[in-house]
């Protein structure tokens, strides 16, 4: 163990008997009633303010991320609230537990291969030339490439048009949204197949456009998808589904090695 | 088990190929760019859109409920991070995992307490006397009034005279604001000391006013923390505290029972 | 935040260059190979070793509790191992999230009224008049009692009479196997229906007789449910059900709101 | 979404009116009274019993990592039992989310290792050639061999040669515990550094032993952890330490900030 002690230090925030400072901001007069949820969860992770423009292209990352309907996690979730309805936090930090590489991690994944592409939104380099070496490098590692194809939406990811028309309204539609975008094209020519960009690589190409990091990519799905879960808990409490779900799969699971039915 | 199969519905969520709907709207055309990332969780605790007046006030009430600098949640997610760098998912449910009874529970007590006292927005009832009556019943059996007094912030909490200036701004400053704030006149009074609303029962009054239900204030809570607690990993990141936080604890924990030092 | 510093110290273990010391026992030579594993459960739990009969009596308690099947607890954790296959610890921890009031908390609420009726194990009392105010009180309270009856286990729970014959065998049936058991017959006598005790209050009644507090039973079926979600995934890895469950349920769910089928 | 249904089953276990089966065993019958907890841990990761060696030498595996004093794992439960002590599983499963690849994975790691050289414990192969092709090829990728070394244990983790001595006794020292010492010959000679096995090593070379899968290794890690989580919730409610860690470590990381100390 060492000995030798390091400085702790946080610049989150502190408080006095009459201050309440977040990220170096007043709370009461100059976050209150001035920063919507969205805007402080930028402030957050990167320690200023956002411009209105930045503002609307994170809120709108944020949003897509809130609600995906029944998803492993949301059942977690509320497999979790039907044995502790007393600790509604826990709930909600079970169906977090999943949002792993299967899901989420998609997009940290299409962030990290576009910011080693571009380190920064006005690096050098032919994108298409550099989009077609992605493209042949995932092909011949015979990895899937995160950010493009979708199972259901086809032949486009509805999301995908709507997030790169609202960057494109506030300025955003920059470098990275073209690296994603041709790295789509080379793919599905390269395929044969329909693969389009989805929704997890236009919030990649977002983030990177906002200077945000592969981690906070992660991060912003795991807030946004708190809120979501939270959702499901109220739904569950009016409507409740939970143990109907657990009844019927503990019955057919079981059903081979029951001596009757 | 039971054999008899009942239905099983969601209205959180549903997609076809072409088509992604929340909360029954729309999400590329209704929700992204349209919404903030307060408004959107609204939606999902209500079903509802918030009116102007309701956002600005829902927002504030979250934005809140996001960073509390060094808490013992902040401190559970960082200690996880240092752990599995790889599941930053987990790292924010071990944080979560501790918003219980002790610091965030408050606010759903004392909005229970207001609306055992008022249903409604518009009940009847002489909030003074009904204050009166709280007051003395929690006296009577010796357990704290959730909502009033705080350790650090004295003689005022500065959240609360702002939050309820944001509610009277946008016509949220009713019952549940006036019956709180003579809830915390009537404990200064029988006790002698200084009592008032801190920023727990201040959220609880606003999600009160605003018709969410004691649950959904912990899932506030809830959500909003996610949010902190991301920030927290980022910072953990660039400047790390953990593992040093760590060997101290480990180090003066067990200085009694080692040979040497 | 107080600036007068109290001791931290903890007992639990403490390791130098050549030794490694838990719970004041060398663990190399006094630990491994000389105790199984529920032996150093109750090690860490009480702080001294179990006799032989203490032993057999609490790894019976524990193993009990290990595998309930396909439980609300299992499906989190599949869930989320489906999301996050790389974290097998927050699958575990998502499973355990839900071992809250509803399935687990009702051995701890037996233990309270037992300890609440026989602070020890030898403490006097009329067992069969303790045994009838507790159930009266109950009902006058309307309020059902933790550790009897069951949905599936009728006429008695199997698993009781045998806890309570390795208990015997080991010479601890005491007086709160009979309070437990005196509590199940008045209770079937004032209610005229099948009462028996259950697991539950079986594993109640034989923490008591150990010296277990509450707190300690919750613990147990806690770590223990731990090595069963470990087994589901190792299931859930060769012969996966998550994905069909999320499928089925996510299609049931919104079908009534799609427009196509 | 899968519209055509797969079969969902699970053989962990079923109960019918008077029967409880774990495993395809009576449970009352079976496994009470009859096998200790490390058994029926073994039972569910393998589906069958141990002998009386695999007993032993499991037992001591899981032993093993049960406690390792105040760890960040430990931290973080410590930390959420302060601010949720009604939700003990939450407290748990807030320190298992921190057993990654830091800390836990190394057995997981290592193991591999094992198992890539020698897939079978009688594969045939020159196990000194092996260990000194895995030793070069990590030094050539500039990455850490997981198994050995340790930078409070010195020359020898103390766990080491009692596992090994347990393993002998019991008929379970063979190739993968020679290929695990040789890998730590090997990689001493090469970096000239003192690099013994160390206790994940140790455990890596016996799970693999036991026929036991790199995910079991992990598995076996989070359960016992588990345990020894527990036992840290009963030390920290008669001799808590986590509000004392957490107000130190605010007002050191705030005090920059702070107007006033």
């Amino acid at each position: 163990m060492s000995q030798q002690k390091t400085d702790i230090r946080s610049d989150m925030a502190w408080s006095t008997a009459d201050r309440i400072t977040v990220r170096g901001r007043d709370l009461p007069s100059q976050i209150l009633g001035k920063l919507n949820l969205g805007d402080v969860a930028f402030l957050e992770l990167t320690g200023r303010l956002p411009s209105a423009a930045e503002s609307a292209v994170f809120n709108a990352i944020a949003v897509t991320l809130v609600e995906h309907g029944i998803t492993p996690s949301a059942l977690a979730t509320r497999m979790t609230i039907l044995g502790a309805p007393e600790a509604m936090q826990a709930a909600v930090a079970a169906g977090l537990c999943g949002l792993g590489s299967v899901f989420v991690g998609s997009t940290q994944g299409a962030a990290k291969i576009l910011l080693a592409a571009l380190p920064t939104r006005d690096a050098p380099g032919d994108l298409d030339r550099i989009a077609g070496e992605i493209v042949a490098d995932h092909r011949a590692r015979k990895i899937t490439i995160p950010g493009i194809g979708h199972p259901i939406h086809k032949p486009i990811d509805p999301r995908t048009p709507r997030l790169f028309e609202i960057a494109e309204e506030h300025g955003f539609k920059g470098r990275y949204v073209e690296l994603m975008t041709l790295i789509a094209t080379h793919a599905e020519k390269a395929s044969g197949k329909s693969l389009p960009v989805n929704a997890t690589g236009a919030l990649a190409a977002l983030c990177c456009e906002l200077g945000l990091t592969p981690q906070m990519c992660q991060g912003i799905a795991v807030f946004a998808r708190a809120i979501g879960l939270v959702g499901h808990i109220v739904e569950e409490t009016s409507r409740p589904i939970a143990a109907e779900v657990w009844h019927r799969i503990d019955a057919e699971a079981t059903r081979h090695v029951r001596p009757e039915t």
